[in-house]
């Protein structure tokens, strides 16, 4: 069972270039492989959100699941390329920040987390696709396009049954974390760290405050699903990734309250 | 074979989460699997917007195909779980109408519908994911997600050969129709029931009016296909759905019209 | 190893239908099927836009490969569809061009392309799915719809290993090509062909200009790479695709120069 993800902010056709590239490089061995697209739509180079939507999924995968991320505003400057194990899974994309709070989560307590350094190895930017005539152009690195030219080469060396260490040697990879809400006099201070389809805004808290707040001066419901508030009545709740989200039922709270990725809000005591 | 196709409200990565479930639930039975996204972009909390984009898609899949669709606002009140068989296919989801016209356009004629409650049992809900250490949590129900956290699992469990009657007792599931558009005197009333990617707006009618029409004083050419109208010029053809359909020829119908999925409309006789 | 890309410009749900049709008409043959979508968002209609995104990725996918491309403002007037064979890939879609470019870069030099016309044969247009009941009326050709009606049951024919020969007889299929930025007094004259979601600029250009140009009166740096560019800053670069592009580092140039897909631009030496 061959299980790869794709993580980016390419939009569309860049991932499915990716997908050929693997593809083309596995042959025979992709049989039977799954594709799963965790999301190609994270706001360009918002690493931090990325981060958080690869953190979310990752629980849900089997053990041997390869996950290829790849939200790089460094892309050709000297920022390193990795692979990080952890869980049983493996994560391959830039050494940015954004595949560790994923690879931190999965670790089992007292365990280390192994990273390593991306070393470009004729065998990761190939000498030819099996692919004859103009189309061998494809096997030069570009400088616009790791996630293609080297991440998903070294995905499919790591699906082919390469060891991680195969690579590059043992590295210390770059952190990110979301910080976390602080509490303050007049209640919480937080961020919000991504915004879904439906508007809610989940924030760098991992619990819902236990006293009664409220947001812009509009109080915000405690419920412990969407469905428990009136129609349109803003609610706090701690969504099913573990942190805690704002919503408005059956209407969006970015809207409402005019807050996008990024925006510092406060929760204020009531 | 095993085909589980994907029909959600949901936008970007809550839906590879429930991909991850199956595939974490299904273990080497997930060998092979094809997974099929029929819409992620669903308007959020638009049950009868997803119960079109189903009934529309399931005609085209193979007996045996699984169908998890979950356009869901009553998550976590005390809505049903619903397996629902017909014509060979079987649908998992709410019990809010989603299902139903996809199911009941799929059986044949005199055949009884066969629906069925799902009761949480362990072997649904889960006690590990075979993934150790911290990612063990994702067992839990979220009160936010059922998606993942039961309508997935159910669709492995079918998926690994349980049979439909194993997930609870049977019950008389919640219809949706999506009304009938009305003849008037002055000609036909009708709602807009979905906007597709072309700005072409699906009424409710499975015919195509006999006598010339207008709407907001512009006439519709009665055409069989887009093409056979002029550039921007509006007509009404049957979709290849089996609904009528307002299209401009290469511009955009709801933007002509300023009009969005749930708006009634007028079709007058001219 | 059995792999389908799809490109069109459907948004949600009518890309699926396809799927469910090849699923349906391969039956056990469709087992370890890998389906790539490389596109659905193309811009409605917009041929040249389609034919760049598979020209730039068809050299990522192995031989054997079938690419099935649908951005089709013709369909149900009398354009014909086809089948292209070129470097061991097929392509199946209307001929409106938006196959050629894609099928001509992977043609080694000096070997015929070939294509055939598409005869709507029974075998194609099919007289069942193996479904029986009310669905059976899906074996019907839809005006609005070859996608699923025509196209993909030849992709289909063509994966169970029928050769492209026996669509129909071979023609002489419409080419489309993306025009060349001409070199004028000022410096040259291009045209965008392409927004990615970056907001990057796709020229018809494939090499960036040698000398220092301006765009609407702002210098563009010459770039190998986005994160050489200061934040902000303009550049022209050329892309992992071998077009040159117009970009924001960190910004969207679409939106800084307010310039959109079809757009002609003119590029001034200063």
């Amino acid at each position: 069972m061959l299980i790869i993800t794709l993580l980016t902010d390419f939009g569309s056709f860049y991932p499915a270039q990716m997908k050929g590239m693997i593809l083309s490089r596995l042959g025979e061995k992709a049989r039977g492989i799954t594709f799963v697209d965790i999301a190609h739509d994270i706001p360009p180079q918002d690493v931090r959100a990325g981060a958080f939507a690869l953190l979310s999924s990752v629980r849900y995968f089997p053990p041997g699941t390869i996950h290829l991320a790849v939200v790089d505003p460094g892309v050709g400057t000297d920022r390193l390329g990795l692979v990080v194990e952890s869980g049983g899974q493996t994560f391959v994309g830039p050494d940015n920040g954004l595949l560790l709070p994923a690879a931190r989560c999965l670790n089992a307590p007292g365990m280390p987390l192994l990273a390593y350094k991306i070393v470009a190895s004729p065998e990761i930017v190939g000498s030819g696709l099996g692919q004859a005539g103009p189309a061998a152009a494809a096997t030069s690195v570009s400088s616009t396009f790791h996630g293609r030219d080297i991440f998903a080469p070294v995905a499919a060396m790591l699906a082919s049954g390469k060891c991680p260490a195969a690579v590059g040697p043992q590295v210390r990879p770059k952190d990110l974390n979301f910080g976390e809400a602080r509490r303050t006099e007049r209640g919480f201070e937080a961020t919000v760290i991504y915004v879904d389809r439906f508007g809610n805004l989940i924030l760098n808290m991992r619990k819902v405050p236990t006293f009664p707040v409220s947001l812009l001066g509009v109080k915000l419901k405690r419920a412990v699903t969407y469905g428990k508030a009136r129609r349109i009545e803003p609610l706090i709740t701690l969504g099913s990734h573990g942190f805690a989200e704002i919503a408005v039922n059956l209407g969006s709270a970015a809207e409402a309250f005019r807050l996008k990725a990024g925006d510092r809000i406060e929760l204020e005591e009531i």
